[in-house]
């Protein structure tokens, strides 16, 4: 079995990517060029919960389009939207549902930038986020047309998954129901084998794998019948890893590892690089590509959906995934890098 | 990730197998061919705990060479061994230890064959039996120099191959222990982070994956972090499923599958079809390969490992998983095909 990342390699980024880290001029002539800027998050704005210094403070530099507040004071909301950067943060992450992803936002203290009122604000932040499991969401209730008896999707995954279904009124089962979090028994076998409803829900329609942290036997073995049963194998994301703690861990594409090798089929992933993904966001945030920049560690997912995207430039920053080798000398290269992503406020 | 299973395609096997069900006379040329037979189990003998009608006398006919008691008489021992076949059951299941497999052909009432004594007769079925956790023990007892302090396995398995482990008197964690049955905690990434030893016992040399019915998050962080401190990834088989009551479930390669993503990197296989286990078989039995026929219901497993081991034939059979059309128009085919094991009784 073949590494799942190995990446398309890119004829026309033969050049090596900038590297903008102590280069003001060079820095600010970069963002000129851009309205909008896709964050990836974790590896980019923060690591686990470790916000990395300075993150706060590029945010809002780019919301502001360089002004920036007197010593002491906040920038007013008129201030800063427009003539400020809009900012959106896609992340992969599918055990956090957006509104989760909301309250992670605030709690590192990165600001609501566009609000009036506290009610717009929430609603704002709100829109500024886009997961793979809402992606997911948005995929399975817009784009596939399930038959009504098939309409049930089979989760592998947390409860992000499971609040953004239950957004777009999608029926499911699995996820974090307890029920599955058990041992498989000897007469489990001869119910699965005879599609038992007790056991295989002949609604589903849709098998749906994200990070799981109580991934389990039971969990694959249905996960596969239902497959194999004619489910439709969908995935919130296939980053093999997850950054924490300043080191990796099990991702969501290993989820779907044993699935993938057990059907020889791969899913549909609806999380960065897929362009599903991208034209979602486009759909609801309206940019110009020519006028948008990605920025990311991963350069498997991130740059490379950037670059799939046909984005205007794609920014990596080295405080993730990737390293510097990757992005001088892999076969998918940013456009430009920084050693971190606060060394833009270099530019002011 | 391609499918792993992705076989060699071998150019001399242009030529279709034969179909000998039916065929007295080819049944009978055929088995003149061979003085031993590689018996794969689960597929072929059985499934499940489901015993195919006629597998112990086909057995008994093997052995006896032809040679059939009057009825309701058993053949003596002396009948039996020589001139009779010698018969090795050869598994890739590493749920269970040799012993394991010993009680379970005896639960099936596949008869010993050449004892004199009980004693002998414990001891000569249990040689009969190779398995892919005993294949990996030997492999890492007696073929992996381990340096002194790095001579402990972590185990992703069950109690097969710990049993085999100590039989090598390799001392192992993991595996079947209450400790690492539990979700993963908050603390942990961080002390995995940091190698902690309450986690990561420093001196862990070999992560080895066997199909575990307890496979979880922790086991496979764990196992990550090991093999990315060094440690040598071996996996007792990368059969992909596991039959199971007329259908397929996880198996062993399904839990070496998220590593393998992770790693970007395959494990070290000790079950078939990789040849350190043919090796191993022919070290103990001190076959002559052109007398030895191998028997299977895989192509990517058991045939291939007839083939590539250079056996004098192989023989496959239509009670496991791969299909007539597998074995007539594959790439990887058999010399001979059976509807199931016991056609070989036409002979008689």
């Amino acid at each position: 079995m073949a590494p799942p990342e190995s990446p398309k390699v890119y004829p026309a980024m033969t050049r090596a990517p900038r590297h903008l880290t102590g280069n003001k001029e060079g820095i600010k002539e970069f963002l000129d060029k851009f309205d909008v800027f896709l964050f990836d998050c974790d590896g980019v704005l923060w690591s686990g919960d470790h916000l990395f210094p300075g993150t706060v403070e590029t945010l809002e530099m780019l919301r502001s389009n360089g002004m920036r507040a007197p010593a002491g004071e906040m920038l007013r909301p008129r201030d800063l939207y427009p003539p400020g950067k809009r900012v959106v943060f896609v992340t992969n992450n599918s055990t956090k549902s957006r509104a989760d992803y909301k309250k992670k936002l605030e709690k590192l203290g990165i600001p609501s930038t566009t609000a009036c009122t506290p009610g717009q604000a929430d609603k704002r932040k709100q829109e500024e986020i886009f997961s793979s499991s809402y992606s997911a969401s948005i995929y399975i209730s817009r784009i596939l047309k399930l038959p009504e008896n098939k309409r049930k999707v089979f989760v592998i995954g947390e409860t992000g998954i499971e609040q953004e279904l239950q957004s777009e009124n999608i029926p499911f089962l699995g996820g974090t129901d307890p029920a599955y979090r058990r041992e498989v028994r000897p007469e489990d076998y001869k119910l699965i084998a005879a599609g038992d409803p007790s056991l295989l829900d002949p609604e589903v329609g849709v098998v749906l794998v994200g990070l799981d942290f109580h991934l389990n036997y039971l969990k694959l073995a249905l996960a596969y019948h239902y497959v194999k049963r004619g489910a439709i194998f969908l995935a919130t994301n296939i980053d093999s890893t997850l950054p924490n703690s300043g080191t990796l861990f099990p991702g969501a594409g290993s989820m779907s590892a044993p699935l993938i090798m057990m059907l020889g089929q791969e899913p549909v992933s609806l999380g960065k690089p897929n362009q599903a993904m991208m034209d979602a966001i486009e759909g609801k945030f309206k940019f110009n590509r020519s006028r948008t920049c990605m920025v990311g560690d991963r350069v498997n997912t991130d740059i490379r959906f950037g670059l799939e995207g046909k984005l205007g430039g794609t920014l990596g920053v080295l405080t993730g995934v990737s390293s510097e080798e990757d992005f001088v000398a892999g076969p998918v290269r940013p456009s430009v890098y920084l050693h971190k992503l606060s060394d833009l406020l270099e530019a002011k």
